[in-house]
């Protein structure tokens, strides 16, 4: 059950996309999943993918599609990755792009392919090239909730954020969703997420945010260290609002609009994490007063991959001990111990290398039975920081995996 | 319940070594908890410790005794790692060392204190001073079994293996002990181990030899990929043999020697990992063809650390798009799908980055239900190799974590 997350209500439509939803069959039977969301002409779009040098066959074509147009149209299926597939996968990919681009009247390099599921098998061509038809006849409905309900595999909730802000008078809207659950460590990439605005942004402005927030959200989650083959976040700027295009010219508006990217990227991967594969708590991992952002990040990742430190976190048990050791074990150069503070949800658990004098047992505990959690250590060494955000590891993490393909 | 693992039927004494055991009560109550050994005047001996910077008081301090004398007596108590215990820590394990060393006669440096269990609780001192009494009043016993039983924690079986080879016409006898089961992944160093070997060595060549056997042995073993604050390995030589001192002037006996040494901490090592928490299964990880040994290591520990394979291997799942997932996420510079080859216990799944023309789902299930599972990546970049043993990540992993206070 996610911690602290239910699926939201309402996303906000964004002009210049179209979106449509069915129920192909690609696995699941009785429930959507394919989506098609179409953008507009004169949109600008940039995306990340994966780091994972095995990497799906339609995350390479849409790396390569990516150089060399501007996508019209994107083609998501749950339930296979494509993944592994060999020369077979690629063709089945290009295939689908070019089923869909004779549909809409484009051409098959403006198609995006992402596919997120099993990894290993081909996917079901016929059933692709029905889903592909059903969908074109279905375009001009605007249904990101159904987007986001289409693109889930082991997700419990759908994903999905809207925020609208003023900027110079006129409303702009960010709408996005993601999915992902398990398999989940971002490098420099992320699972499955779009992101729209009807703003209009110039492209490397777009492609600056784009990587700048993505810093800031999707590569700060993990739930449990492995990084998926199939990782995608796609941002697409239709330009279809009254505000005229952002660019580096126009200073204020683009921190206006970036600071409300980030915010809608950050509820978006931390969405992820509270439905991570059998989460029980949502934990942030805050690293303070370090010598560099890079030691930051490693104690961070140290705490957050610890399968130590994520059972005591299930078992709700206030083993400041783990904590120690997956602080002692990251790859730092330097590490003064009695320079070393620890402390959650504001308790203090360890200062300047020691039991705190005021902690209590039964005060940790408290803290530690709460679903929310915040860590935070204080290295004492400089002024650099850096935060993560993770779940725990449950009995139902081992279950999920242990009975679920993927 | 450990996997393929029993507890040796009888280890061999070792001359210039003699054991004692004793229940003190630390922390289990009914079992012998607290061991002594000494070590006769003329031998050598040298140790590695964690590289966890958060240590605890007793390896800062055998490491500091250990440059200025070498050691009479190790000194070993299981239930309290006294770890995170600061000065108070420290003030108590120099006590301990004190009052052992005038219950021997020898001086306080001489002796070596090691600790295990729980982290951030102080020692109970009057049990341990009275433990000490119990065993310098037991001198002369030579039981490697049962200082084998009273240093485990959530061990399931006591870890000991002896070995005798013929050097120049001479018996040489090698015995070592060690526990672990949880907090698992040696950095340079590892858990509680003790070999011992009644032939001489020079100490210079007894430093390399540790050095380079545990590179072969505890320095290739993963667990859950935490790295204890307690980790230490001594090995100790005590040229009670009728052979000549073995140096790097007698190079024959210096490999013949080695290559027992060698075969005794790989058998060690491995014990650890059968004997994982929550284990069910044996796994060996072997990386050949890469381009260099950093590479192929890299490659190991990702899948020995994933997760996501470790939860398939409990489900004996022939998932092998998730190793595929783990080998292309490791930091390798270069990775060339098309290249790379898998295969389980000898059978082909993955030939050239595709599955295999032969492989079947049936024949890969039997290979995964086995208890000892032998996984080999072939990288075909080069000629570099390394393997690393690990095991499955299982219910019981999470039952015993978040139960067991470590």
């Amino acid at each position: 059950m996610a911690v602290g997350l239910s699926a939201p209500e309402q996303l906000l439509p964004v002009k210049g996309i179209e979106i449509a939803t069915t129920a192909a069959g690609v696995r699941y039977g009785d429930r959507e999943d394919m989506v098609l969301m179409t953008i507009a002409e004169g949109s600008s779009a940039s995306a990340v993918f994966t780091q994972n040098k095995v990497c799906a066959a339609p995350v390479t074509l849409a790396r390569a599609n990516l150089l060399t147009a501007t996508p019209r149209a994107l083609l998501i299926n749950a339930g296979n990755a494509n993944a592994a597939t060999g020369q077979q996968g690629m063709d089945n990919a290009l295939e689908c792009c070019s089923l869909l681009a004779d549909q809409l009247g484009v051409e098959a390099s403006e198609v995006l392919p992402f596919s997120t599921g099993v990894i290993g098998e081909q996917l079901p061509m016929a059933t692709m090239a029905n889903g592909i038809r059903q969908l074109s006849g279905r375009c001009g409905e605007n249904d990101w909730l159904a987007a986001a309900n289409a693109i889930m595999t082991t997700d419990t909730v759908a994903k999905g954020v809207s925020e609208q802000v003023m900027i110079n008078g006129h409303p702009v809207t960010i709408t996005g969703i993601a999915k992902g659950s398990g398999m989940i460590c971002p490098n420099m990439a992320t699972l499955l997420a779009y992101v729209a605005t009807d703003a209009g942004l110039e492209q490397t402005l777009l492609e600056e945010m784009l990587r700048r927030a993505t810093a800031a959200s999707f590569n700060r989650i993990t739930v449990d260290s492995d990084t998926s083959t199939n990782d995608a976040l796609v941002l697409v700027a239709t330009a279809r609002s009254e505000l005229p295009q952002i660019s580096n010219h126009t200073e204020a508006e683009a921190d206006l609009f970036y600071q409300a990217l980030e915010r809608v990227m950050v509820r978006l991967a931390t969405a992820i994490v509270r439905d991570a594969e059998g989460a029980t708590k949502f934990i942030k991992i805050s690293v303070n007063n370090g010598q560099s952002e890079n030691d930051c990040q490693s104690v961070a990742y140290s705490i957050a991959h610890s399968p130590l430190v994520k059972t005591a976190l299930f078992a709700s048990d206030p083993n400041w001990g783990r904590l120690l050791m997956a602080i002692g074990k990251a790859p730092v150069a330097e590490l003064d111990i009695g320079r070393l503070s620890v402390s959650v949800n504001g308790l203090g658990l360890i200062e300047e290398g020691q039991p705190a004098d005021s902690y209590t047992e039964q005060a940790g505990q408290i803290e530690f039975e709460k679903s929310e959690i915040s860590i935070e250590i204080d290295l004492g060494a400089g002024d650099a920081a850096y935060h993560v955000w993770t779940s725990d590891l449950s009995h139902d993490y081992v279950s999920i995996n242990a009975d679920y393909r993927s």
